[in-house]
């Protein structure tokens, strides 16, 4: 039996989430799971992200306000010391909340929770960019209010969000009060916090990682009710960070409005007081601007925000703000939409999960992607390889310009990392498992810096961007010292065995992504991936030596190269041991992965699930037991170097002790179950990946999007089921090839790729594939199930499929209780509660 | 090469210590090594501990008074937290400090490090037990004064210590000052710790895993200038335990003496001020009580205290309290003392040793025995698999009642270890690896909670203990209990492997002896004592049932044992995995750890030792290299299971790769290269060890006495040059035998074991052995080198010796560089520093 268990059916709730292709909409005000549609209504730009909190801020998870990379430091504490262990922890800091808007009629507050609302609507529309909440509210005198407000962030102006609030009395006429405020949370609720927690006695586990002193140090703090402009600037206190933020209001209405405001360190508001008519609607267009820097004072950047506001009021206007996100994302959509016809519910799904990605990626820049993006605080902002493996694809392959500041973003950090590899005695550059500025902030090393595979990631990554967009330039001149300290890192990091005469070259001591089996020896992830990076690095240097010797000088003045270095690379390419198991003819985990005994997922009870909540890491590492695909990954990424037969002798293996605890599996095993024709399977694992955040799969979606499934579902739908290919590309052949696997429940499915600069759009129906050039005068070539097809402008070409590849029934059997061609009788065991 | 290297020539600067038979001395007053002194000159009585702080508190690294096992708990701050990681850390508490006593003359006080010193002598006498510093000062105006101070700590009397300061003007009269104090440090110096760190900017690493808080709370401070007391109570703010603590003064002297006295929380003062004539001695008395507990109010203990010390002064007097330290140590001597002869070095190194054991562990009773004992705060008071494997052999052997009480402080956490092998969702019983409480401690897993060794290390312990004794009562009461539930505990953690019909037992995800490779499969060690553990449960339960029918009732009752477990431990021993590489030719210490890379210790710098201070440990656990003995240890331990050419084949291969990071190696290296006839590698690892402390060969004696190291020095003396072995006595056969070694360099080597209550006297010679009954009635039978021997009162026998076993020159050489004979190269590789 799988480990996995499907979804059964539609997971939502269709009268509180009904469907709809291009938005996100709910119906019914629910106070149950307040934190998780906080996370599904944000928005955010990739720079700044606005959680979905209600305007009122009454009823709420975490009211939270994050800009990508801003933190704050502090030194770890290990509770038993070691050498070169992460000293310096970072966390994402709750910058100060914009969103904050209460509104009273008759002296009346409106709060959700306790309101009459006649009406309820939030709608999180795709094509706009928009968040919009829509109620319909009869006041305690009963008096009936529509209060209409929407809320965006701007994906053209990175330092922009917008936000409008409109009410109207329907039946009469009543005292109005609008409170628009800007807080400080980060300090504040804190303080809060502990209040709470001295009263109560009970910690917030929230709190785990939190500060229990001042993180933002007050600089600025003024407001201009005339301008009705608030502004607060702080310095984080020890990574020494600054922000500025601004809120500019202006109201429109009765005539005489009456305003108050008030100022302090950690708040500023401004109240509008009005008698209002029946009829007459009261307009509120709140803008935020806000500006982050590493040595700039706070006072400077209040500036900035101070221009932003000018010209985003003054000289554009609001309606001008609400224009351009449509236009951007008109372009977004053209290039990167995936139609699924045939599943409604999958394609809004799917159509959250790409605007999702955007949200996180769009304007990160200088920055990395949060594993969350920047709609909560989980995993403390911090970057993972999520980045490269995870979200990349989908960007490389529809935003290449998205996909290079994130390399660039990579290669800044190229002087951390070598620093890093000396702490861990390794030649080269090792770059932090977890991170915001480049250091490693991962204080648990077996599941963090013996990830030493993240350098393969990022090379991965890297070459799979060069491959798609043919940006040689970006290669030669900064890629590439990425791809040769990486190399070096692997070089030194493994050894040669000889024996018999022949060597061997193993890499020890190291964790591969599946994070049950920890610090091992031949991870086979790690080994295929570091093969690839470092015959990747030979044959860049050598490329980048006959295209472009000045580059080339250059690469060797900044790093040292020697032509030795090459030779090297080469030989550990061709030496490096994959385990592989001739008697039970797989590719074990790792080179002693088959001799542990097996975990019985099958009969494991729910109640001790995820493992890792309920048992001790050593129980679990004891195991044959997966947090997330590893081998099957590995398929999946360097698939051209194992056979269909080997994929599914692996496939079978892992997938029934395969937990998916990790919300990284899922995309992967649905690949590959769709290669090798497990297709009720591969779609299986596609609805919990795509639904993983907007069902809650994981019971963590509170603390923001799963980012790194969010984009691994384009991957599941482009490679997995469209079956697009890219092997052979990132070492500059161009093979890019199709195989595809329409599941049946699909009519058909539709996807782009950009492939040096041209826009392909790919057609798959049950009995064709077709492929159009939407954009881009170049003609493409490529492969379908072995046979070149050249596509060009104008001229799109159909090519008929005789079937969607092979296909099997049910899923793989757990291997337990079976005997092996060795004699060997694999039990399985389900570790006591004693 | 071996990775050891021995010390060349007398460590010690015999200007400063000068040979001594029976004290330990110093000659002249050294700042630079403060810490070092204050451990070698420490006095204590396994409950009470003083370190050798000069009276005058001036010149000191740590000002330190423990009691042994009163300690303070805090909550455990993981960076990263996993389910079941320990959570509630405990640290010793240094006590009120009762040892200081100010002099002053002619206004000038007394300090050392600026006086004018014409005679300095610190001497600590193993045969009284008392500490005695004779100092001859020249004032700054030119009086010579003699200043003789004496301290112990009663062995008698656990609760009791004695001070005693003589003042005498040798030219001229002046007039005196003494100040005494009792004074509360680990709050002052705390809050003194931190002014002088908020100024400097500077943390004390020392106070790493210290408290930023107050520990101890005050609950009585009163002071009786008449009766010369000073009264302080505390209770400890988070463990609740509580400590009364009484000092009481006596002074003689000028018939006019006028008293002061001063109180507060945390310091209590008297002094005295006297006109004194040159001549004529002051005497000055001062008696410290202590009493702790866990539940009872301070205020009570501070009674306890005051009778304690009523009875030592008035009933009793001081000199009973000195003469009675001479008797009981006379006593301990007789049942104790090794002489080796012709070498005065090691004769008064070893009794120093000797000495420091019965320091730590006469009176630890109801509490275990630290890894420092009661000399430091070393290891934050904890107790470790330390005590059973290396300091109980001598207890049992010597002072059997000692090992007693050890073994049912053992018992006594039966409780806690039950719950916490639930936690790591086992059956049976697990040991915390660190505990003060019995819960475990150890914030590392990986060298920590993972060392599940030492379940086995206490039944062999235990199985040693009742061997010794004959103490069968405590075995089917009592000591069963910790077999039954060990024995479950290896059933449970390991599984069966079947394999081409073959059945063996595997026990994964552990870490043995050696902490610089953890977490591995089938450590050689863990499983060779397992099966021991196994095999001896299995045996007691059934001598229990046929011995005691009653016993064996109750012990069912206890602990709902079934007769298929006994069935199943026999069946898990005999299946036990023990790892053997054929090709090799020896015991890997795991099952893959042949696969590793070799560490090329001859060739790394010294200033990258000890390897753990300067490697990420994910660098050190990828190579061959250990930190101690690991597999050579099993050999001792577990000595009967393997052939002498297994002996030294292992040890052959593991001595080059074992750099004796830890002070637990040298001892057990030791042993066995005396028995496979490495006889100069033997006594450079003896040298090694017997110097721990006073040569400071870990750079850490400031923190406290190695108490494993110190103990384990006579299991080397008794075991590995005397060749003294007890195979199967654990078994419940007695089958003690002798195998001698005597070094070349020495002329003889006598030691005693008591065994069934009967004291036997050995004397090795060269050609001959002897032995004679010094205590009991009783015969005793045992082999010489496979020869019967009965040795009665009054009846010595002598056996001639051929040799001293096999020579073998020199050491064993590295295997680097080699081949083995499968064809496989051995690379050794120095880590870099990059």
């Amino acid at each position: 039996m799988s480990a996995f268990t499907s979804i059964a059916g539609d997971p939502l709730d269709r009268n509180r989430f009904p469907l709809d292709d291009w938005a996100l909409v709910e119906k019914r005000f629910e106070p149950e799971d307040l934190g998780v549609t906080e996370t599904l209504f944000s928005v955010g730009n990739g720079y700044l992200g606005l959680r979905g909190n209600y305007e009122e801020s009454r009823d709420a998870y975490e009211d939270g306000t994050f800009i990508n990379g801003f933190h704050e430091i502090w030194p770890i504490q290990h509770a038993e010391e070691a050498y070169g262990l992460a000293r310096v922890g970072q966390n994402i800091v709750n910058v100060p909340d914009p969103k904050v808007i209460r509104l009273y009629v008759d002296d009346e507050p409106l709060e959700l929770s306790t309101a009459d609302l006649l009406e309820y609507e939030r709608r999180l529309d795709f094509k706009t960019g928009v968040l919009t909440r829509d109620l319909l509210w009869r006041t305690p005198s009963g008096k009936r209010v529509r209060v209409v407000s929407k809320r965006m962030v701007s994906f053209a102006d990175k330092h922009l969000a917008v936000m409008t609030l409109e009410v109207t009395l329907l039946d009469d006429s009543a005292p109005v009060q609008i409170s628009s405020q800007l807080i400080n949370r980060q300090d504040r609720d804190r303080e809060l916090a502990e209040e709470v927690q001295a009263e109560s006695g009970i910690a917030d586990p929230r709190k785990a990682e939190g500060f229990h002193r001042r993180v933002l140090v007050p600089q600025v703090s003024s407001i201009d009710e005339q301008k009705g402009r608030i502004r607060l600037g702080y310095r984080a206190a020890e990574s020494r960070m600054t922000i500025g933020t601004v809120v500019d209001h202006h109201i429109s209405g009765p005539a005489d409005i009456v305003t108050e405001s008030s100022i302090s360190d950690d708040e500023g508001k401004i109240i509008f007081r009005m008698q209002a008519e029946a009829g007459q609607t009261i307009r509120l267009e709140k803008l935020a601007s806000f500006h982050t820097a590493t040595r700039v004072p706070a006072r400077e950047l209040i500036d900035r925000c101070e221009r932003t506001l000018d010209r985003a009021i003054d000289e554009e206007g609001i309606q001008y703000q609400f224009d351009e996100q449509i236009e951007w994302l008109e372009e977004f959509w053209k290039r990167s939409d995936v139609e699924v016809r045939g599943a409604p519910d999958i394609q809004q799904a799917t159509r959250w999960n790409l605007f999702s990605i955007i949200q996180a990626a769009a304007r990160a820049e200088q920055q990395g992607i949060p594993a969350k993006g920047v709609t909560g605080s989980g995993y403390s902002g911090h970057y993972f390889w999520d980045t490269e493996i995870y979200v990349l694809p989908f960007l490389t392959y529809t935003s290449p310009n998205f996909a290079r500041n994130a390399l660039r973003f990579r290669h800044s950090l190229l002087p951390a990392a070598r620093k890093r590899a000396g702490e861990l005695s390794q030649r080269g550059a090792l770059f932090p498992w977890r991170t915001i500025d480049g250091n490693e902030a991962s204080a648990y090393y077996a599941a963090g810096t013996a990830q030493y595979h993240i350098d393969a990631d990022i090379s991965y990554g890297l070459s799979q961007y060069v491959g798609a967009t043919g940006d040689l330039d970006f290669l030669h001149r900064e890629g590439i010292d990425i791809l040769v300290e990486t190399a070096r890192l692997w070089a030194d990091l493994g050894f040669w065995l000889r024996q018999n005469g022949n060597s061997t070259f193993h890499i020890h001591g190291v964790t591969g992504p599946d994070e049950y089996t920890t610090v091992v020896n031949d991870n086979m992830f790690t080994n295929v991936m570091a093969r690839f990076n470092l015959r990747r690095a030979a044959d860049a240097v050598e490329e980048t030596r006959a295209a472009d010797p000045e580059a080339y000088a250059e690469l060797v003045r900044r790093t040292g190269l020697e032509d030795d270095e090459i030779v090297e690379w080469r030989a550990c390419a061709e030496g490096m041991s994959i385990p592989f198991d001739e008697k039970v003819g797989i590719h074990p985990q790792d080179s002693r992965f088959l001799d542990r005994e097996m975990w019985d997922i099958e009969h494991t009870p729910l109640d001790v699930r995820p493992l890792l909540l309920h048992h001790h890491p050593l129980v679990i590492y004891r195991f044959q037991v997966l947090k997330q695909a590893d081998v099957v990954l590995a398929l999946f990424l360097q698939g051209e170097e194992f056979t269909l037969e080997e994929k599914l002798a692996d496939f079978s293996y892992y997938d029934p002790i395969t937990t998916g605890d990790s919300s990284l599996s899922a995309v992967a095993q649905s690949i590959i179950a769709a290669e090798v024709g497990y297709q009720d399977l591969a779609l299986s694992y596609f609805r919990e990946a795509v639904y993983v955040d907007l069902a809650n799969r994981h019971a963590n979606t509170a603390d923001g999007v799963h980012v790194a499934s969010v984009g691994a579902c384009w991957s599941a739908l482009a490679a997995g089921f469209g079956g697009f290919r890219d092997f052979g590309t990132h070492r500059g052949d161009e093979q890019w090839s199709f195989d595809p696997r329409l599941p049946e429940e699909w009519e058909a499915l539709t996807y782009r790729v950009t492939l040096h600069g041209t826009r392909v759009r790919v057609d798959l129906e049950r009995s064709s594939i077709r492929f159009t050039v939407e954009d881009g005068d170049q003609a493409l070539t490529f492969t379908v199930r072995g046979e070149k097809v050249t596509v060009g402008p104008n001229s799109p070409v159909s090519v008929a499929l005789k079937d969607q590849g092979p296909l099997l029934e049910g899923k793989p059997r757990n291997p337990a209780g079976t005997m092996r061609a060795d004699g060997t009788i694999i039990s399985a065991t389900v570790p006591g509660r004693w």
